[in-house]
Protein backbone atom coordinates (compact mmCIF):
# COMPACT_ATOMS: atom_id res chain seq x y z
CA UNK A 1 0.00 0.00 0.00
CA UNK A 2 1.77 3.18 -1.32
CA UNK A 3 0.73 6.90 -0.06
CA UNK A 4 -0.88 6.81 -3.73
CA UNK A 5 -3.05 4.08 -2.96
CA UNK A 6 -5.63 5.40 -0.54
CA UNK A 7 -5.35 2.74 2.60
CA UNK A 8 -8.42 0.08 1.89
CA UNK A 9 -11.55 0.93 4.80
CA UNK A 10 -11.45 -0.45 7.57
CA UNK A 11 -14.07 -3.23 8.39
CA UNK A 12 -16.21 -1.77 11.36
CA UNK A 13 -19.56 -3.02 10.31
CA UNK A 14 -19.34 -6.96 9.13
CA UNK A 15 -22.67 -7.86 10.27
CA UNK A 16 -26.21 -6.45 11.76
CA UNK A 17 -26.39 -9.79 13.50
CA UNK A 18 -25.23 -9.93 17.30
CA UNK A 19 -26.39 -12.55 20.40
CA UNK A 20 -28.35 -10.40 22.82
CA UNK A 21 -30.69 -7.59 22.87
CA UNK A 22 -27.84 -5.68 25.01
CA UNK A 23 -25.32 -6.05 22.43
CA UNK A 24 -27.71 -4.97 20.45
CA UNK A 25 -28.17 -1.62 22.27
CA UNK A 26 -24.11 -1.63 22.08
CA UNK A 27 -23.98 -1.82 18.69
CA UNK A 28 -26.70 1.08 18.41
CA UNK A 29 -24.29 2.99 20.40
CA UNK A 30 -21.42 2.33 18.17
CA UNK A 31 -23.27 3.31 14.94
CA UNK A 32 -24.99 6.38 15.91
CA UNK A 33 -21.08 7.48 17.24
CA UNK A 34 -19.86 6.23 14.07
CA UNK A 35 -22.23 8.30 12.11
CA UNK A 36 -20.79 11.19 14.38
CA UNK A 37 -17.58 10.31 13.24
CA UNK A 38 -17.98 10.47 9.82
CA UNK A 39 -19.42 14.12 10.25
CA UNK A 40 -16.14 15.29 12.17
CA UNK A 41 -13.55 13.13 11.99
CA UNK A 42 -11.39 15.03 14.37
CA UNK A 43 -11.65 13.73 17.58
CA UNK A 44 -10.29 16.79 19.24
CA UNK A 45 -13.81 18.82 18.25
CA UNK A 46 -15.58 15.71 19.63
CA UNK A 47 -14.22 15.82 22.67
CA UNK A 48 -14.48 19.44 23.04
CA UNK A 49 -17.96 19.06 22.25
CA UNK A 50 -18.41 16.48 25.30
CA UNK A 51 -19.36 19.35 27.84
CA UNK A 52 -22.14 21.05 25.15
CA UNK A 53 -24.08 17.73 25.31
CA UNK A 54 -23.26 15.25 28.05
CA UNK A 55 -24.23 17.99 30.70
CA UNK A 56 -27.27 19.03 28.60
CA UNK A 57 -30.74 17.67 29.37
CA UNK A 58 -31.92 18.31 25.72
CA UNK A 59 -28.46 17.02 24.12
CA UNK A 60 -28.76 13.85 26.32
CA UNK A 61 -32.76 13.08 25.37
CA UNK A 62 -31.84 13.92 21.50
CA UNK A 63 -28.97 10.91 22.00
CA UNK A 64 -31.49 8.51 23.75
CA UNK A 65 -33.83 8.88 20.36
CA UNK A 66 -31.11 8.73 17.56
CA UNK A 67 -29.90 5.27 20.01
CA UNK A 68 -33.44 4.22 19.48
CA UNK A 69 -33.63 4.94 15.67
CA UNK A 70 -30.45 2.89 15.66
CA UNK A 71 -31.62 0.02 17.80
CA UNK A 72 -34.68 -0.46 15.76
CA UNK A 73 -33.46 -1.38 12.85
CA UNK A 74 -30.78 -3.54 14.74
CA UNK A 75 -33.64 -5.20 16.64
CA UNK A 76 -35.41 -5.77 13.69
CA UNK A 77 -32.26 -7.46 11.84
CA UNK A 78 -32.11 -9.48 14.48
CA UNK A 79 -35.74 -11.21 14.75
CA UNK A 80 -35.98 -9.12 18.10
CA UNK A 81 -33.75 -11.94 19.39
CA UNK A 82 -36.92 -14.02 20.14
CA UNK A 83 -35.36 -17.46 19.35
CA UNK B 1 -11.22 -10.61 38.54
CA UNK B 2 -8.15 -8.13 39.23
CA UNK B 3 -7.48 -4.63 38.90
CA UNK B 4 -6.40 -5.14 35.71
CA UNK B 5 -9.20 -7.11 34.08
CA UNK B 6 -12.18 -5.18 33.87
CA UNK B 7 -15.54 -6.06 35.44
CA UNK B 8 -18.04 -8.38 33.25
CA UNK B 9 -20.14 -6.31 31.60
CA UNK B 10 -23.74 -6.43 34.24
CA UNK B 11 -26.32 -8.38 31.92
CA UNK B 12 -29.24 -5.04 32.23
CA UNK B 13 -31.06 -6.18 29.00
CA UNK B 14 -31.26 -10.01 28.62
CA UNK B 15 -34.73 -10.00 26.39
CA UNK B 16 -37.06 -7.40 25.30
CA UNK B 17 -39.44 -10.12 25.58
CA UNK B 18 -42.37 -8.90 28.36
CA UNK B 19 -45.43 -10.04 29.49
CA UNK B 20 -47.68 -6.91 28.73
CA UNK B 21 -47.53 -3.83 27.28
CA UNK B 22 -47.20 -1.89 30.37
CA UNK B 23 -44.39 -3.52 31.25
CA UNK B 24 -42.80 -2.93 27.84
CA UNK B 25 -44.10 0.53 28.10
CA UNK B 26 -41.68 0.58 31.14
CA UNK B 27 -38.56 -1.20 29.67
CA UNK B 28 -38.89 1.17 27.15
CA UNK B 29 -38.20 4.07 30.01
CA UNK B 30 -35.35 1.36 30.99
CA UNK B 31 -33.98 1.67 27.69
CA UNK B 32 -34.10 5.30 27.32
CA UNK B 33 -32.78 6.25 30.32
CA UNK B 34 -29.93 3.79 29.56
CA UNK B 35 -28.92 5.17 26.56
CA UNK B 36 -28.64 8.67 28.42
CA UNK B 37 -26.63 7.16 31.04
CA UNK B 38 -24.57 5.45 28.62
CA UNK B 39 -23.39 9.05 27.27
CA UNK B 40 -23.27 10.29 30.43
CA UNK B 41 -22.27 8.29 33.58
CA UNK B 42 -22.33 10.81 36.27
CA UNK B 43 -25.63 10.48 38.40
CA UNK B 44 -24.92 13.44 39.72
CA UNK B 45 -24.37 15.74 36.39
CA UNK B 46 -27.72 13.88 35.34
CA UNK B 47 -29.92 14.74 39.01
CA UNK B 48 -28.13 18.20 37.97
CA UNK B 49 -30.00 18.20 35.06
CA UNK B 50 -33.45 17.10 36.35
CA UNK B 51 -34.87 20.99 36.69
CA UNK B 52 -34.41 21.20 33.04
CA UNK B 53 -36.24 18.60 31.37
CA UNK B 54 -38.46 17.80 34.26
CA UNK B 55 -39.55 21.38 34.36
CA UNK B 56 -39.76 21.56 30.64
CA UNK B 57 -42.71 21.22 28.51
CA UNK B 58 -40.89 20.97 25.13
CA UNK B 59 -38.11 18.29 26.93
CA UNK B 60 -41.16 16.35 28.09
CA UNK B 61 -42.74 16.53 24.88
CA UNK B 62 -38.89 14.94 23.49
CA UNK B 63 -38.85 12.67 26.26
CA UNK B 64 -42.37 11.07 24.97
CA UNK B 65 -41.65 11.00 21.75
CA UNK B 66 -37.80 9.21 22.78
CA UNK B 67 -40.24 6.88 25.07
CA UNK B 68 -42.48 6.08 21.88
CA UNK B 69 -39.38 4.79 19.78
CA UNK B 70 -38.21 2.10 22.07
CA UNK B 71 -41.55 1.35 22.79
CA UNK B 72 -42.28 0.86 18.91
CA UNK B 73 -39.42 -1.66 19.22
CA UNK B 74 -40.18 -3.66 22.15
CA UNK B 75 -44.34 -3.75 20.87
CA UNK B 76 -42.87 -5.32 17.50
CA UNK B 77 -40.55 -7.26 19.76
CA UNK B 78 -43.52 -8.94 21.79
CA UNK B 79 -45.57 -9.60 18.68
CA UNK B 80 -47.71 -6.06 20.19
CA UNK B 81 -48.95 -8.82 22.83
CA UNK B 82 -52.33 -10.16 21.00
CA UNK B 83 -51.55 -13.57 21.71
CA UNK C 1 -50.44 -4.13 52.24
CA UNK C 2 -48.63 -1.94 54.65
CA UNK C 3 -46.78 1.08 54.31
CA UNK C 4 -43.17 -1.09 53.99
CA UNK C 5 -44.83 -2.88 50.91
CA UNK C 6 -45.04 -0.95 47.90
CA UNK C 7 -48.35 -0.15 46.57
CA UNK C 8 -49.32 -2.37 43.30
CA UNK C 9 -48.55 -0.88 40.02
CA UNK C 10 -51.92 0.45 38.48
CA UNK C 11 -52.66 -1.31 35.57
CA UNK C 12 -53.67 1.29 32.82
CA UNK C 13 -52.43 -0.32 29.88
CA UNK C 14 -53.78 -3.96 29.80
CA UNK C 15 -53.23 -4.18 25.93
CA UNK C 16 -52.62 -1.98 22.68
CA UNK C 17 -55.49 -3.89 21.58
CA UNK C 18 -58.56 -0.87 20.76
CA UNK C 19 -61.86 -1.02 18.38
CA UNK C 20 -61.33 1.99 16.39
CA UNK C 21 -58.77 3.88 15.00
CA UNK C 22 -60.35 6.65 16.52
CA UNK C 23 -59.54 4.74 19.52
CA UNK C 24 -56.36 3.67 19.08
CA UNK C 25 -55.44 7.77 18.45
CA UNK C 26 -56.86 8.69 21.56
CA UNK C 27 -55.28 5.56 23.24
CA UNK C 28 -51.59 7.37 21.45
CA UNK C 29 -52.85 10.59 23.54
CA UNK C 30 -52.84 8.77 26.38
CA UNK C 31 -49.51 6.97 25.96
CA UNK C 32 -47.65 10.52 24.82
CA UNK C 33 -48.79 12.03 28.27
CA UNK C 34 -48.20 8.83 30.52
CA UNK C 35 -44.79 9.08 28.85
CA UNK C 36 -44.94 12.69 30.17
CA UNK C 37 -45.74 11.73 33.58
CA UNK C 38 -43.62 9.23 33.96
CA UNK C 39 -40.99 11.62 33.74
CA UNK C 40 -42.57 14.63 35.51
CA UNK C 41 -45.54 13.32 38.28
CA UNK C 42 -45.72 16.18 39.56
CA UNK C 43 -49.27 17.46 38.33
CA UNK C 44 -48.84 21.26 39.46
CA UNK C 45 -45.60 20.89 37.55
CA UNK C 46 -47.41 19.86 34.64
CA UNK C 47 -50.11 22.50 34.70
CA UNK C 48 -47.63 25.40 34.87
CA UNK C 49 -45.77 24.25 32.03
CA UNK C 50 -49.47 24.31 29.73
CA UNK C 51 -49.07 27.92 28.80
CA UNK C 52 -45.47 26.81 27.24
CA UNK C 53 -46.60 24.12 25.16
CA UNK C 54 -49.97 24.93 24.57
CA UNK C 55 -49.76 28.04 22.93
CA UNK C 56 -46.70 27.81 21.00
CA UNK C 57 -46.74 26.63 17.54
CA UNK C 58 -43.50 24.90 17.85
CA UNK C 59 -44.55 22.56 20.55
CA UNK C 60 -47.76 21.83 19.08
CA UNK C 61 -46.28 20.45 15.90
CA UNK C 62 -43.66 18.45 17.88
CA UNK C 63 -46.51 16.99 20.41
CA UNK C 64 -48.17 15.68 16.83
CA UNK C 65 -45.74 14.26 16.17
CA UNK C 66 -44.88 12.36 19.18
CA UNK C 67 -48.45 11.50 19.03
CA UNK C 68 -47.96 10.02 15.65
CA UNK C 69 -44.74 7.87 16.70
CA UNK C 70 -47.25 6.12 19.28
CA UNK C 71 -50.18 5.89 17.38
CA UNK C 72 -47.86 3.91 14.68
CA UNK C 73 -47.25 0.94 17.08
CA UNK C 74 -50.97 1.24 18.03
CA UNK C 75 -52.08 1.04 14.67
CA UNK C 76 -49.57 -1.99 13.71
CA UNK C 77 -50.88 -3.56 16.92
CA UNK C 78 -54.59 -3.60 15.73
CA UNK C 79 -53.30 -4.69 12.31
CA UNK C 80 -54.79 -0.92 11.36
CA UNK C 81 -58.05 -2.04 11.75
CA UNK C 82 -58.54 -3.83 8.26
CA UNK C 83 -60.59 -6.43 9.21
CA UNK D 1 -78.95 13.21 25.97
CA UNK D 2 -78.76 16.09 29.52
CA UNK D 3 -76.09 18.29 30.71
CA UNK D 4 -75.01 16.04 33.12
CA UNK D 5 -74.33 13.26 30.62
CA UNK D 6 -71.23 14.20 28.59
CA UNK D 7 -71.83 14.61 24.38
CA UNK D 8 -70.97 11.31 22.62
CA UNK D 9 -67.76 11.70 21.19
CA UNK D 10 -67.81 12.69 17.41
CA UNK D 11 -66.41 10.23 15.14
CA UNK D 12 -64.31 11.67 13.04
CA UNK D 13 -61.85 8.79 12.39
CA UNK D 14 -63.95 5.68 11.11
CA UNK D 15 -61.05 4.32 9.27
CA UNK D 16 -58.10 4.28 8.01
CA UNK D 17 -58.89 2.63 4.82
CA UNK D 18 -59.21 5.30 1.55
CA UNK D 19 -58.80 5.07 -1.68
CA UNK D 20 -55.78 6.85 -3.06
CA UNK D 21 -51.90 8.04 -1.83
CA UNK D 22 -53.35 11.38 -2.51
CA UNK D 23 -56.37 11.29 -0.23
CA UNK D 24 -54.09 9.33 2.52
CA UNK D 25 -51.69 12.31 2.20
CA UNK D 26 -54.80 14.59 3.40
CA UNK D 27 -55.75 12.07 6.08
CA UNK D 28 -52.17 12.34 7.43
CA UNK D 29 -52.87 16.44 7.25
CA UNK D 30 -56.13 15.89 9.08
CA UNK D 31 -54.75 13.61 11.75
CA UNK D 32 -51.71 15.66 12.34
CA UNK D 33 -53.92 18.54 12.81
CA UNK D 34 -56.18 16.47 14.89
CA UNK D 35 -53.42 16.05 17.31
CA UNK D 36 -52.49 19.74 17.80
CA UNK D 37 -56.16 20.46 18.11
CA UNK D 38 -56.67 17.38 21.05
CA UNK D 39 -54.00 20.06 22.55
CA UNK D 40 -55.09 23.06 22.18
CA UNK D 41 -59.17 22.84 21.55
CA UNK D 42 -58.91 26.51 21.40
CA UNK D 43 -59.20 27.68 17.45
CA UNK D 44 -58.08 31.22 18.27
CA UNK D 45 -55.24 30.39 20.11
CA UNK D 46 -54.36 27.93 16.72
CA UNK D 47 -55.13 30.98 14.74
CA UNK D 48 -53.33 32.96 16.72
CA UNK D 49 -50.35 30.82 16.09
CA UNK D 50 -50.64 31.12 12.36
CA UNK D 51 -47.71 33.24 11.76
CA UNK D 52 -45.31 31.47 13.92
CA UNK D 53 -45.50 28.53 11.56
CA UNK D 54 -46.90 29.18 8.69
CA UNK D 55 -44.02 31.40 7.92
CA UNK D 56 -41.26 30.11 9.54
CA UNK D 57 -38.91 27.93 7.94
CA UNK D 58 -38.28 25.57 10.80
CA UNK D 59 -42.20 24.89 11.88
CA UNK D 60 -42.61 24.07 8.04
CA UNK D 61 -40.14 21.06 7.72
CA UNK D 62 -41.03 19.95 11.42
CA UNK D 63 -44.60 19.90 9.76
CA UNK D 64 -43.64 18.14 7.18
CA UNK D 65 -41.93 15.66 8.96
CA UNK D 66 -44.71 15.23 11.29
CA UNK D 67 -46.98 14.79 8.13
CA UNK D 68 -44.76 12.23 6.85
CA UNK D 69 -44.83 10.41 10.05
CA UNK D 70 -48.93 9.98 10.34
CA UNK D 71 -48.88 9.42 6.55
CA UNK D 72 -46.45 6.40 6.96
CA UNK D 73 -49.04 4.21 9.40
CA UNK D 74 -51.70 5.18 6.50
CA UNK D 75 -49.57 4.03 3.92
CA UNK D 76 -49.02 0.98 5.87
CA UNK D 77 -52.59 0.64 6.95
CA UNK D 78 -53.90 0.78 2.95
CA UNK D 79 -51.06 -2.18 1.81
CA UNK D 80 -49.36 1.68 0.13
CA UNK D 81 -52.53 1.21 -2.74
CA UNK D 82 -50.45 -1.33 -4.50
CA UNK D 83 -53.60 -3.05 -5.84
CA UNK E 1 -67.39 24.17 -12.79
CA UNK E 2 -68.95 27.38 -11.76
CA UNK E 3 -67.91 29.76 -9.05
CA UNK E 4 -70.01 28.51 -6.79
CA UNK E 5 -68.35 24.62 -7.13
CA UNK E 6 -64.98 24.36 -5.85
CA UNK E 7 -62.32 23.36 -8.36
CA UNK E 8 -62.14 19.72 -8.31
CA UNK E 9 -58.53 18.87 -6.51
CA UNK E 10 -55.95 18.69 -8.76
CA UNK E 11 -54.25 14.72 -8.89
CA UNK E 12 -51.15 15.41 -8.08
CA UNK E 13 -50.53 12.12 -6.36
CA UNK E 14 -51.83 8.88 -8.28
CA UNK E 15 -49.54 6.43 -6.95
CA UNK E 16 -46.88 5.50 -4.60
CA UNK E 17 -45.34 3.41 -7.32
CA UNK E 18 -42.15 4.77 -8.90
CA UNK E 19 -39.32 2.40 -11.48
CA UNK E 20 -36.18 3.19 -9.16
CA UNK E 21 -35.18 4.18 -5.49
CA UNK E 22 -34.15 7.65 -7.55
CA UNK E 23 -36.99 8.08 -8.66
CA UNK E 24 -37.98 7.24 -5.45
CA UNK E 25 -36.06 9.89 -3.84
CA UNK E 26 -37.47 12.88 -5.93
CA UNK E 27 -40.79 12.05 -5.20
CA UNK E 28 -40.05 11.87 -1.43
CA UNK E 29 -38.74 15.47 -1.97
CA UNK E 30 -41.95 16.19 -3.73
CA UNK E 31 -44.00 14.97 -0.76
CA UNK E 32 -42.11 16.52 1.83
CA UNK E 33 -42.30 19.63 -0.36
CA UNK E 34 -46.33 19.28 -0.68
CA UNK E 35 -46.82 19.15 3.07
CA UNK E 36 -45.18 22.42 3.36
CA UNK E 37 -47.21 24.15 0.45
CA UNK E 38 -50.38 22.30 2.21
CA UNK E 39 -49.55 24.37 5.40
CA UNK E 40 -48.07 27.69 3.53
CA UNK E 41 -49.63 27.82 0.31
CA UNK E 42 -48.38 31.34 -0.47
CA UNK E 43 -45.51 30.93 -2.81
CA UNK E 44 -44.03 34.30 -1.78
CA UNK E 45 -44.13 33.42 1.74
CA UNK E 46 -42.27 30.39 0.81
CA UNK E 47 -39.59 31.96 -1.43
CA UNK E 48 -38.92 34.35 1.28
CA UNK E 49 -38.28 31.75 3.77
CA UNK E 50 -35.17 30.19 1.42
CA UNK E 51 -32.21 32.07 3.12
CA UNK E 52 -32.99 30.88 7.05
CA UNK E 53 -33.09 27.15 5.57
CA UNK E 54 -31.18 26.63 2.25
CA UNK E 55 -28.23 28.40 4.04
CA UNK E 56 -28.54 26.86 7.53
CA UNK E 57 -27.05 23.70 8.71
CA UNK E 58 -29.37 22.84 11.00
CA UNK E 59 -32.70 23.36 8.94
CA UNK E 60 -30.67 21.49 6.31
CA UNK E 61 -30.05 18.87 8.43
CA UNK E 62 -33.70 18.63 9.37
CA UNK E 63 -34.95 18.65 5.73
CA UNK E 64 -32.85 15.65 4.75
CA UNK E 65 -34.27 13.66 7.94
CA UNK E 66 -37.71 15.08 6.68
CA UNK E 67 -36.86 13.35 3.09
CA UNK E 68 -35.74 9.98 4.65
CA UNK E 69 -39.34 9.73 6.36
CA UNK E 70 -41.40 10.36 3.55
CA UNK E 71 -38.24 8.18 0.99
CA UNK E 72 -38.69 4.99 4.05
CA UNK E 73 -42.51 4.63 2.92
CA UNK E 74 -42.15 5.31 -0.77
CA UNK E 75 -39.15 2.62 -0.67
CA UNK E 76 -41.76 0.03 1.32
CA UNK E 77 -45.05 0.92 -0.92
CA UNK E 78 -42.20 -0.38 -4.06
CA UNK E 79 -41.28 -3.75 -2.16
CA UNK E 80 -37.44 -1.34 -2.15
CA UNK E 81 -36.99 -2.04 -5.77
CA UNK E 82 -36.15 -5.45 -5.02
CA UNK E 83 -37.38 -7.18 -7.96
CA UNK F 1 -28.82 17.17 -26.20
CA UNK F 2 -28.71 21.04 -27.12
CA UNK F 3 -29.14 23.89 -24.87
CA UNK F 4 -33.02 23.65 -25.03
CA UNK F 5 -33.42 19.91 -24.01
CA UNK F 6 -32.33 19.54 -20.29
CA UNK F 7 -29.27 17.14 -19.64
CA UNK F 8 -30.15 13.97 -18.76
CA UNK F 9 -30.77 13.77 -14.81
CA UNK F 10 -27.38 11.71 -13.41
CA UNK F 11 -27.87 7.96 -11.95
CA UNK F 12 -26.86 7.88 -8.94
CA UNK F 13 -29.30 6.00 -7.38
CA UNK F 14 -29.82 3.05 -9.63
CA UNK F 15 -30.58 0.61 -6.53
CA UNK F 16 -30.49 0.07 -2.75
CA UNK F 17 -29.11 -3.11 -2.80
CA UNK F 18 -25.60 -3.40 -1.59
CA UNK F 19 -23.69 -6.13 -0.25
CA UNK F 20 -22.60 -5.35 3.61
CA UNK F 21 -24.32 -3.57 6.39
CA UNK F 22 -20.84 -1.26 6.01
CA UNK F 23 -21.84 -0.02 2.20
CA UNK F 24 -25.28 0.34 3.86
CA UNK F 25 -24.50 2.83 6.14
CA UNK F 26 -22.01 4.18 3.66
CA UNK F 27 -25.05 4.77 1.09
CA UNK F 28 -27.00 6.39 4.24
CA UNK F 29 -24.71 8.96 4.28
CA UNK F 30 -24.44 9.57 1.12
CA UNK F 31 -28.29 9.73 0.83
CA UNK F 32 -28.50 11.88 3.31
CA UNK F 33 -25.88 14.37 1.91
CA UNK F 34 -28.26 14.30 -1.40
CA UNK F 35 -30.73 15.60 0.27
CA UNK F 36 -28.99 18.64 1.72
CA UNK F 37 -27.68 18.88 -1.63
CA UNK F 38 -31.03 18.54 -3.46
CA UNK F 39 -32.65 21.44 -1.12
CA UNK F 40 -28.95 23.60 -1.59
CA UNK F 41 -27.12 22.96 -4.64
CA UNK F 42 -24.70 25.24 -4.00
CA UNK F 43 -21.27 23.70 -2.67
CA UNK F 44 -20.10 27.24 -1.68
CA UNK F 45 -22.78 27.73 0.94
CA UNK F 46 -22.45 23.97 2.06
CA UNK F 47 -18.88 24.42 2.97
CA UNK F 48 -19.95 27.35 4.31
CA UNK F 49 -22.08 25.69 6.94
CA UNK F 50 -19.84 23.59 8.11
CA UNK F 51 -18.35 25.10 11.04
CA UNK F 52 -21.85 25.50 12.13
CA UNK F 53 -22.65 21.67 12.26
CA UNK F 54 -19.35 19.48 12.05
CA UNK F 55 -18.43 21.59 15.50
CA UNK F 56 -21.29 21.76 17.10
CA UNK F 57 -22.68 19.09 19.27
CA UNK F 58 -26.13 19.43 18.73
CA UNK F 59 -26.17 19.11 14.86
CA UNK F 60 -23.86 16.20 14.96
CA UNK F 61 -26.22 14.11 17.13
CA UNK F 62 -28.84 15.55 14.66
CA UNK F 63 -27.02 14.17 11.82
CA UNK F 64 -26.86 10.71 13.32
CA UNK F 65 -30.71 10.73 13.94
CA UNK F 66 -30.82 11.60 10.12
CA UNK F 67 -28.39 8.72 8.86
CA UNK F 68 -30.15 6.58 11.13
CA UNK F 69 -33.44 7.26 8.87
CA UNK F 70 -32.02 6.55 5.81
CA UNK F 71 -29.43 3.26 7.19
CA UNK F 72 -33.20 1.97 8.35
CA UNK F 73 -34.66 2.43 4.79
CA UNK F 74 -31.91 0.76 2.95
CA UNK F 75 -30.88 -2.38 5.76
CA UNK F 76 -34.70 -3.67 4.98
CA UNK F 77 -34.14 -3.52 2.08
CA UNK F 78 -31.43 -5.75 1.99
CA UNK F 79 -32.90 -7.90 4.34
CA UNK F 80 -30.92 -6.56 6.88
CA UNK F 81 -27.84 -8.89 5.21
CA UNK F 82 -29.21 -11.70 7.10
CA UNK F 83 -28.26 -14.47 4.22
Amino acid sequence: QTAATPAPAETWLPTLQVDTPQQGFDLAIVMARRAVKTTQPDVAVLKAQRPHYAGDAARLIDVSGVAAAWFATIAAANGYWRD
